[in-house]
């Protein structure tokens, strides 16, 4: 990794204006990745990114994240195949979330569950209380097989 | 505000496939919304939600937030007109993230600058350097008229 980022201005014109892209991390040193299909903007997943994982991603053309849960960088698909490649990389105005529109590999699946989204279930509110329903079922791999090593 | 929600299970099984919706609140109490325009899939803006802004959101259909700069529950276009109307509420597989599919009135905005999406540039490495482009430089309204109050 080559590739490093300028601190964020305090201006907050610069950093809806200016020219740098200079993200801003948050305490825990991540910013919010958005992740849609560039194919016909499917929301796929929200991860987050650290300075490294964004690098890799920009160096490299694949998605890599940040893994909370096991604290290390994530190049997303590297297990199942699902690889993501990335058609365009794009900031928000305050520059403290990227949108990643990628091409998915492998099973065409972003979800470890199998699925092509993580956001395969829709809320309600049924009887004064919220419910999930499943909007879409469809396992494009088994997630049994294919994490089991 | 009468709808509350349960507390998460500690069993990934269950939230990822059960019938409750039991948003996982980080430290802060929040979870991240990420909000596209239902007819055609635009990304406008990603936010935050505690549990009252994601209560009123359901109970009302209408987008409310949690505003962390200014701590407090935030009725998105409440100033500038541009509400949000939610086609459809969707979660993640663990329930940290939730998707708004929303139609936005007013203006046709959702970026305070005044642009369709917070997301109009776009991200590039020129030179060793992570730089940004304009991808949509198309004002809708005029923030310092809009917000001059």
């Amino acid at each position: 990794m080559t590739l490093t980022f300028a601190a964020p201005s305090a201006d907050k014109h610069a950093l809806e204006a200016g020219g740098d892209f200079t993200p801003r991390f948050d305490a825990h040193g991540l910013v919010t990745a958005v992740v849609t299909d560039v194919r016909d903007g499917e929301l796929l997943m929200v991860a987050h990114m650290n300075a490294e994982a964004l690098a890799l991603t920009i160096e490299t053309g694949i998605a890599h994240y940040y893994s909370r849960s096991r604290a290390k960088i994530w190049k997303k698909g590297e297990t199942s195949g699902n690889l993501q490649t990335v058609a365009e990389l794009r900031t928000d105005c305050d520059q403290d979330a990227v949108w990643l529109k990628v091409r998915v590999g492998g099973h065409d699946a972003s979800c470890h569950t199998g699925r092509r989204s993580c956001f395969y279930r829709t809320v309600k509110e049924t009887d004064g209380k919220a419910i999930v329903e499943i909007a879409d079922d469809d396992r494009h791999f088994d997630p049994d097989s294919v994490y089991a090593s």
